[in-house]
């Protein structure tokens, strides 16, 4: 077939976005489009469906820049920015199930259109191609690479499984949902920098430190996101105020607003205890606000952002490349989004 | 935690089976036992319920024995039998899903039991457990293994994939059967095998004929189990007289029937497209018998197993486990099991 699985109209990271995710987003195509082609013809239609729906490819923004900051090229490191984009689309193909969720980036999700059972399969291939691609030439940089992405698919998925867990709980302590969060968002971030940093030829001590800076980036962007669940403004945000509230779900302000103790925990508790109405979620918000958390979790993600800036201060990376990381973790964290 | 993951009632091949599969589950088991153990806690529950369950460890054996018939030892090719063992789970679980199947082995399966959203992350983290225990400590032979393992993964997917596609199809070609049942069920068993001549240490050339064995095997082991699916006794098989009929699924002896032409296989295929009586399955039945196609599916079965023994014939192995590797195609492919 000669037609592009990747259509033009793949949308990418929007106009305020930091440029080197528009660029991550050109270089990538072609090796995403002769990537997926290797798919089973059966499942094109869905794959094409998933990746017509963009993203702002942050994930593989990050591998090209930890590459070009340890003065790789990207002829290595375009392979890996693939890969973590691959894994990036199995786990959400496969969280929308999850979460039932019919709608991402205002499109009918693989499942919601073409059925669970397809939407399994065609996450399994995406994961199974990250994998290919990186061993079917396995230079030590490539394999470094392929270790590194297992890790975090396992960690991801620790992530994603305690997080359900959570779901069934009243309360959730904040070091494991920090720890949750790690996972389900830090260590692909994580990955994608120390997989950058394998494949350009950085040091261990550079690919370590590449390492922390997108495990810290990953755990202030979760923090903001949390944020953004319960007060963010529903136009920016494309979800309904509270949303994460109503689905009762255990992110950082609640559990620190519950760690906090007292009266209002008790109340808070009993309130994500049972079905919410829009007076239960205006209250609990409330609560969490009264409670210092709001202000907590913004301190924590600033902390993890200093963290992250401090991580690559110490890596001894190259100028341009590095000034532009710092401009993604600024990006990617912003409370404005 | 302390608890094995895999407990002592895990089952394993039966009495039956070649004494080297239930060597295989044995050596097999701690090492299980310790990969299994580095999931998520939250997991634990899932997979043990998964795994206890048994199975007869097949492909660990396969892995086993041809890494013994190259020469190897089990210390390496024993991380290989988890992996491809880890697959071929992962499979299993997603497969359930995607079939609806509520038992397995006599037991709830786990969607079933746990839902679908555990059901899919337990699959996906065995999944990525089998690439990382390849990739720990990653020699030339594992990383082979591994590229291996990811190939063969994408094949089967392939091969899943195909298989729910036809089933919105009047028709399937023969051959277009063949390719399916060649990755549903012929990629993973010859993964294991060039895995165990690999990690065993074995030539590019054993390495490939032992592939082709594993590859004539699941053909011979598909086109058997098709054959049972509508011939089989329900005491042996497990399953309802013409379960795969009655699922209207195109297996070889269907499309070879269909391939026939004629009026038998019109009838036929109107029979297939819709929902049948159990009039129609013995209607269906007598028409695949009457067009010749299941004396042609077992003398295609014959061919490929006498295929696999001819690939062993010609890699040079030693002798004593080249003997096991015929007893298990024997085993696997015997039409009274």
């Amino acid at each position: 077939m000669t037609t592009s699985l990747v259509p033009p109209s793949a949308g990418g990271p929007s106009a305020d976005a930091p440029p080197a995710l528009g660029r991550a987003s050109a270089l990538m195509a072609p090796a995403m489009d002769a990537a997926t082609e290797r798919l089973d013809p059966s499942l094109h239609d869905a794959v094409r469906h998933h990746l017509a729906g963009g993203g702002k490819h942050v994930r593989a923004g990050l591998v090209l820049l930890a590459s070009s900051a340890v003065g790789g090229t990207h002829e290595d490191s375009v392979l890996g920015a693939v890969a973590v984009e691959l894994v990036h689309n199995y786990s959400l193909l496969h969280d929308d199930i999850i979460d039932g969720d019919r709608e991402r980036r205002h499109r009918p999700t693989v499942w919601a259109r073409y059925g669970v059972g397809v939407a399994i399969v065609v996450g399994d291939a995406l994961a199974a191609l990250a994998m290919q691609l990186l061993l079917d030439d396995p230079t030590p940089r490539r394999v470094r690479a392929a270790q590194v992405l297992a890790d975090a698919n396992q960690n991801m998925i620790g992530g994603q499984s305690a997080d359900m867990a959570f779901e069934g709980r009243a309360a959730v302590g904040v070091e494991e949902c920090l720890a949750m969060e790690r996972g389900k968002t830090g260590a692909l971030l994580s990955a994608a920098c120390a997989m950058g940093g394998a494949l350009g030829g950085g040091t261990e001590q550079q690919v370590g430190l590449l390492a922390a800076y997108g495990d810290n980036l990953g755990i202030a962007f979760q923090a903001v996101d949390d944020l953004l669940g319960i007060w963010g403004e529903p136009a920016r945000t494309g979800k309904p105020v509270g949303a994460d509230l109503m689905a009762r779900k255990k992110t950082l302000p609640v559990s620190v607003a519950m760690a906090a103790g007292g009266e209002g925990a008790a109340e808070l508790e009993a309130i994500l205890g049972r079905e919410l109405s829009d007076a239960d979620v205006a209250r609990a918000t409330a609560l969490i606000e009264a409670s210092g958390a709001r202000d907590e979790v913004a301190a924590l993600a600033d902390d993890h952002l200093q963290a992250a800036l401090a991580a690559l201060d110490e890596a001894e990376l190259l100028a341009a490349p590095k000034e532009e990381l710092m401009a993604v973790a600024r990006y990617v964290t912003a409370r404005d989004r």
